[in-house]
């Protein structure tokens, strides 16, 4: 099964993109202007200028106008979850505070109790629904984490779901094992630091549920000192580390993701010099979540400082019902652009070859390169690519593709 | 022809809405829940509880699980351009400043050299596929402005284009003429302030092209003086006055308002204690263009102590090619709820009958009640209003009816 795609405006990220994408050189993306891409069999194959294209293909396409990216990925979701809540949200904007919130049985815990009454396939439904909701805006992989179960049973059912939702809404997913997202009623922190580490951690890798494991290192939820040990175990099992890492506090998340080759730290709102110095020291991939910081009204990640220090930098959605109830990625590049003051290009790094790396999909995704994943956005008719983040909340997106697949058109039938 | 929406879940704003919502009574939004909604010849008939229905219609729609609402009014927009402006976007991201892109020919100047070289026809065409996009959001009716043109012939081709499209898109359009926009080239803000009293507004008077005049009353703009001389020359000539105030500065733009009994003062970023009384001694109606003020990073109007104050508000998108680039008021609600701290139903008011009123809509537009057009939102399948703005960026519109007509049908497009 061969596809052409023809007449492609610009073709964008043609690069083999085996590692991350940092600093300056995040200030290019190496394009083609009138190109055209060949598909064999869900792989991209070759491509070039659109005079060079092969004369037959299967199937052809004219992506005339249209810039080709290759799909966002997503490195940091909570999309399996029980609920929406968007009650709290009313809550927050009159002023009741997130301690109250949780302690009037809201928050993580108020997901938590809900997921616990909700069967698997339940929450499988509920999530492939949103699945299909983010595929529309441009996503075609992403990371899923558990931490609304917070007991051995529950973690691992969320943890079944998310790998369920990769097979069978024929996605690439990855899954993290985020029990210590929150210490439920009943227990002292303590204890369940030990059975994070004594239950969870060998239930979830008994059965090979869990890529990564990941800690919120925060201030009243989990320290340094704890979230070293936790990830530690799950390293030790087997699992590589990410951390919920500096959000609302200068919490040590960045040292730990550091001390435990963590892939990522995400959230960064709260970083310092010092931090960025530890990171470009690092392998470690920062992540920022402007749609958090954005729906919580946290300053945003130093992203022009991070960039300046040579470091790479990923956008992920943060997906969740409590701090970021939208996986719109198209959206969060809007947010990156106004609010981070990165520049259209960086921002494509950040959604495209910076979480491939930081999910190790490089040899499969994050760019256009012959033997990758024929995953692609085909845009809207846009003259240039500062178009896509610019015409913000009005979705980009014509055509996802996933493996050589029509996921969505949204032209397919219109009226 | 009959039309029967039934089982919805709540229907909202079930009220004459012959009068703006103020103050407190902004945080209650009138509603019914499991409802049906009766539609004859475009406008809607009657309303009551599902089980008291009637039993016949011509077209029968099971709204199961959704929402109701009346169509968002959009009462700011200068949605006819030539060209989007996303390389200053590029710009200002890399801190060039405003008036050095205004130096360097960016800004109101450069769409207006464009608009210039663009055909009416051309103009239309690229107006009426944003139209269709923003209906996709679920704006049923809108404000449209001049103010790229800033010649006679230039002006009138853009509300010729205003008045064609509210016509051949079947859709209520009120027209703005904004010639005092921004000073062209070439000629002196007093001999350009001459020309658009002495010139304009009576080429525009009689074509009967604007029901409203406004200006741009800013520093390096206009001055209050001035904006109120060349508003009273329109209100002399039939037009009656909206004005863009204190944006940027505390620029008189209120008081500008106020002395012209203005229909609305739009933006209102900078105001002050004294601003908001005398706004709350006037029948001005105070309009928020939330996205405007994030995609240029500045602090949002103060919503809550302007409602505190008993004032009605307004919320609209702004729609243009600088400053927000955007007029997705389904996003705007978000923005409104998370960055002003709105409430879901003070937004709604705001979005729904506040713009009826400011634009002299309230008898056919605003509110669902028999009589007025059956023009409507039907939103995807949502528990509760606050989940509409609180899930944000993942437009929640399933369908929108203008005049009992389907306009959009997120489901028909379904693979």
């Amino acid at each position: 099964m061969t596809i052409l795609i023809n007449n492609i405006r610009e073709l964008f990220q043609i690069f083999e993109g085996s590692s991350a994408v940092c600093g300056k050189a995040m200030a290019d993306s190496p394009s083609l202007k009138n190109a055209y891409l060949f598909i064999r069999d869900g792989l991209i194959d070759r491509f070039g200028p659109a005079e060079d294209a092969p004369e037959h293909a299967d199937v052809v396409l004219d992506a005339k106008e249209r810039l080709v990216l290759p799909v966002f990925i997503d490195s940091h979701t909570h999309i399996v979850f029980p609920a929406y809540r968007e009650e709290e949200f009313v809550m927050k904007i009159r002023g009741v505070s997130y301690q109250d919130i949780a302690r009037s049985g809201g928050g993580i815990l108020n997901s938590a109790r809900k997921l616990n009454q909700c069967s698997e396939d339940e929450l499988f439904h509920l999530a492939s629904g949103r699945v299909q909701e983010v595929v529309e805006h441009g996503t075609g992989a992403l990371e899923i984490k558990s931490g609304y179960g917070l007991s051995v049973e529950s973690e691992l059912k969320m943890l079944r779901v998310a790998r369920r939702l990769g097979e069978a809404c024929d996605i690439p997913v990855r899954t993290t094992f985020l029990g210590a997202h929150a210490v439920p009623a009943g227990i002292t922190k303590d204890d369940y630091v030990r059975m994070v580490i004594g239950e969870m951690i060998p239930a979830v890798a008994a059965e090979h549920l869990a890529d990564y494991i990941d800690v919120f290192c925060e201030e009243g939820f989990f320290s340094m000192d704890q979230s070293i040990e936790i990830l530690e175990a799950g390293v030790r099992a087997g699992m590589k580390a990410r951390v919920h890492a500096n959000q609302l506090s200068n919490s040590g998340g960045v040292q730990a993701a550091v001390k435990t080759k963590a892939l990522s730290a995400d959230h960064l709102e709260q970083i310092g010099e010092e931090e960025i110095k530890i990171l470009a020291s690092s392998q470690v991939m920062p992540t920022a979540l402007p749609g958090a910081a954005n729906f919580l009204g946290l300053s945003m990640p130093p992203a022009r400082k991070m960039i300046e220090a040579g470091l790479p930098i990923s956008i992920a959605s943060d997906y969740n019902p409590g701090s970021s109830p939208s996986g719109n990625l198209m959206l969060m590049w809007s947010l990156a652009c106004i609010r981070m003051k990165m520049t259209p290009e960086e921002g494509l790094h950040a959604l495209t070859i910076n979480p491939a790396i930081s999910l190790e999909w490089q040899s499969s995704l994050g760019s256009i390169w012959p033997g990758k994943r024929a995953s692609l956005i085909i845009t809207r008719p846009s003259e240039r690519l500062a178009f896509l983040p610019y015409h913000y909340g009005m979705n980009a997106v014509d055509m996802v593709m996933l493996d050589g697949q029509i996921r969505f058109n949204r032209n397919a039938n219109k009226r």
